[in-house]
């Protein structure tokens, strides 16, 4: 038996990805669509300004959304809650649920053996940068790509059968890889284990969309993903301040 | 060829996944809702009190349902029909089924060959403990996940073509790691052969989120798991008391 | 090259799955849900007691369907116009079909090599049971299971390649699983290919819900299904007489 | 790297799958579905007349589609041309297109080589054979199968990495099973590379049912199946004339 | 570990894929229909004449689109909001978006190195071709091929991880079978990690539609297609001028 390794949770997510009823929309009163664009933009406002958390609004490129709404909160009741809250104000009611994914962020026991063996020897860098992986903040402005995964577990390539050491030199290799984009590129990794179809969910930021493609790119040579990556489906979009909402829905 | 291990079956057990269509209610007159939400708290009061059997309603996070209703009850034939009399109701109108799990419980083979070779010799406590496999109970507050599952059966990996006896270690391997979770997760297995479109289902309870989210990634650790196992969708989501579907409606 | 063994076809049948408005059902004129019924009850009645065939309506557990009505009839031209006169009663209307399975019954050379051969030759009891097979009588009461089926093709697991010798084995094996069923399940198999996506299709009918878990469950270990096996979607329900769906609609 | 076959292309087609709506159809004024039928009437019947190419309307069993279009001609253009001028007749507004298969009639450089490579020198015989492979004409009557179908490039079995001998070999030995049924079943086989989603179409027309089944049956056991064949979809139905699309439709 | 190529990125793409509500269109005044189709005509005509970057409008055969957009642009800004205006005309509502595609163009490492090593270094020529990767224009008239791709990493045939030189031999050869088609297809290849689900994105273009269909089975037997190859949907159209569109609205 291959070893778990330890992980330590912050804070939930939830990604709720919408498309627009385009149609519905511009048949609408203007003003119930004032109403439901005040009624809504409060309530992101609010949900951005709330004290343990962070709520962004993103543009989705292409057909399968046109809007993501990423809430992270530090209970899976309060992002299951914001969730059904969108849902219900009068602008919900313009948009259709296309896709989701429930998880929690975290920090794995691959990246910092030495927080997991005695966290209080850590130097105080260190915490900070595994604070930002509980608790992360997302960058005000750029673009954004997400993305879930899995492990195989095939005969020849098994990760959950390959023994730890192999797992964290390959999770290392890997981590070099994403270090080259320091500054470039940031990413929050959640776990979705018995919360949602896959095992994690990858989300990248950037100020450069072609840094996006690059990572990923580059990544997918890595040895932890050429070998053992499973994805599912891409979507790429870009934060927009709560208050530019009225401005895309007339654009 | 491989051995059967024997089973003995309990309730049967439908998951009955619903997405509330809140445009719709959102518009319904608010007598209409009223008499909708009194038929349906009065429906789902009364098969909780039923005699013999169990059924409870939960949130579901994400975008694959809003809520989940888990009945269990003796006969096949009483699952179906509470299935299809919540839909009738004024309340079902304003859902949709999006997704569902027919099953029944049973006690397997691996965990407890004395109770099938001599039921009459094991002890009381394991007594008690296998009757709750075959009538559990639904704990009364907190997280819920649900996921089916099959066993594969290829060439390397063919849970079916392995004899009994390496099955029977791998599933007591995997009770160890259930076993560290006692008090903290309870589970309940059914059997879905010739019944739905996987093997199994496994619902598991917890008051703790996160301990849902580290039982199944330990257990994907495990060989019957990283070897044998294959996963459809995995649901999150927390009970409430029948008496909350007003305010949950009304969030 | 794998020889195919012979076969001999009897009734061709649709497995017609539908779903039920309920909502558009409970929203329409009572005397327009009468006349629908009236018309539905004679038309599945009559079918029922046409000269050559069967016709019988069943209940389905959990979301992919409300009702199953199974045709057995000489030509495909039969059941495919029954399929479409059912879709074309009022009552059709308050229905859409979910799924189908178009298929042919067949006596297949592995079970009875001896009839292939010398079909005066074999007594008369082998007959009657080989006459079932091609035209084979629905029972009046009780569960049904049904689900579609191929054989793989995967290089270790190449059902088509395997010398006829070694699939006779293994279709034995199968067949002494299923006679200890016998008086239990009785079950239909016809054939599907250049009719539908899957090889085969399966119908099982029992009195005892948990004996049709039992079979599929145990049949998994049979080397013909362990290793040569794949499986679509399995359905669940109950046969009701068709004066019963009045019943059924205002239950 | 082994070697494509030389082929040579006819008329392309497109199989067009459509579900009618029958209870708006139900619903129609009479005047409104005389005219529809009147008009969709005549275009199939002139599309049937046109000089170069094929049309033909069938029935189809089954849940995933009531008829199906087939449309041959000398260019793409006019098979798209065709799909979108039926769709966009008033009876096409009674029905939504389920499926469809692009493709393009070929000889294939397997079954006849010396053609390739030398096609003055092949006798009148072969080439009214292979001129009906490039424009084949579709029986007046009885029934259809149609399927999509892929070669598989897996290690153990990659048909595009097989020396070309190895494959004209099986794609002989494959013809055989074919020409056993001359006489009985009609083959068309059309290429899909670059078109649309499979590799090619196979539509099969016999005036036997059964003879459907059982070709589609013993060429599963050919080697180039067996090993190579993956199929999509499939769809049965039969001919029936033009002027007969009102007893369909009253039927 | 293997090496990634270098690559250079040009203008960001999506290829918008509709279909036509053509019932709504038909039932719509004329007065409305004209207005939509002049909107359109203008935007479309406008996005055609912008200074950097290509718009085309192409038919799609089949039932999976009708029509097919595509943008080439500097910014996934600009590409994003181009689907969204679409979406926003008046034209617009009478379509329903049914797939996507965003990438963005690249100069793949493998076809010129020397360009990596030193850009200055090479010859106009290839200075020439290698700025018509990055910034493409899409023919005047034509046929238009496009489908999605990635590479295999299955423990025999894993792209990613076989060596770089490897990999440039096979891209050779693949060269090769590409530019026998040099004047006959002309190919454009966008990038779509972290934009879209698959790797790659394949748009051929040629003035003989059989020409699409050869390239691409011949392309089939390539080592780089034959053993490392995933294909995603394919769909095939022609290119019309924007000034056309009411006709193709109108036939």
């Amino acid at each position: 038996m291959a070893d778990a390794p330890p992980t330590e949770e912050g804070w939930f997510a939830v990604h709720d990805f919408r498309e627009i009823d385009w149609e519905q929309w511009r048949n609408a009163p203007e003003r119930r669509r004032d109403a439901a664009l005040d009624e809504v933009t409060t309530f992101l406002s609010d949900a951005e300004d709330i004290g343990e958390g962070e709520t962004a609004i993103f543009t989705v490129a292409g057909h399968e959304a046109d809007i993501l709404i990423l809430h992270l909160r530090p209970t899976l009741d309060e992002v299951e809650r914001l969730g059904r809250a969108f849902e219900r104000t009068a602008f919900g009611s313009f948009t259709a649920r296309t896709n989701s994914f429930v998880s929690v962020t975290e920090i794995g026991g691959y990246t910092s053996p030495e927080y997991f063996e005695d966290p209080e020897e850590v130097d105080a860098g260190l915490r900070r940068y595994l604070e930002t992986k509980k608790r992360p903040s997302i960058p005000e402005d750029g673009y954004v790509t997400f993305y879930p995964m899995a492990k195989r577990r095939d005969p020849e390539y098994n990760w959950f059968e390959t023994p730890m050491e192999e797992r964290a030199e390959m999770m290392a290799e890997h981590g070099e890889t994403g270090k080259s984009y320091a500054g470039t590129v940031t990413q929050v990794v959640t776990s979705a284990f018995g919360l949602d179809d896959w095992e994690w969910g990858v989300t990248l930021f950037a100020t450069d969309a072609v840094a996006l493609k690059d990572i990923v790119y580059e990544m997918r040579f890595d040895e932890a993903t050429a070998k053992y990556g499973e994805f599912g489906s891409f979507f790429v979009g870009r934060r927009f301040p709560v208050d530019d909402l009225d401005a895309f829905m007339a654009a």
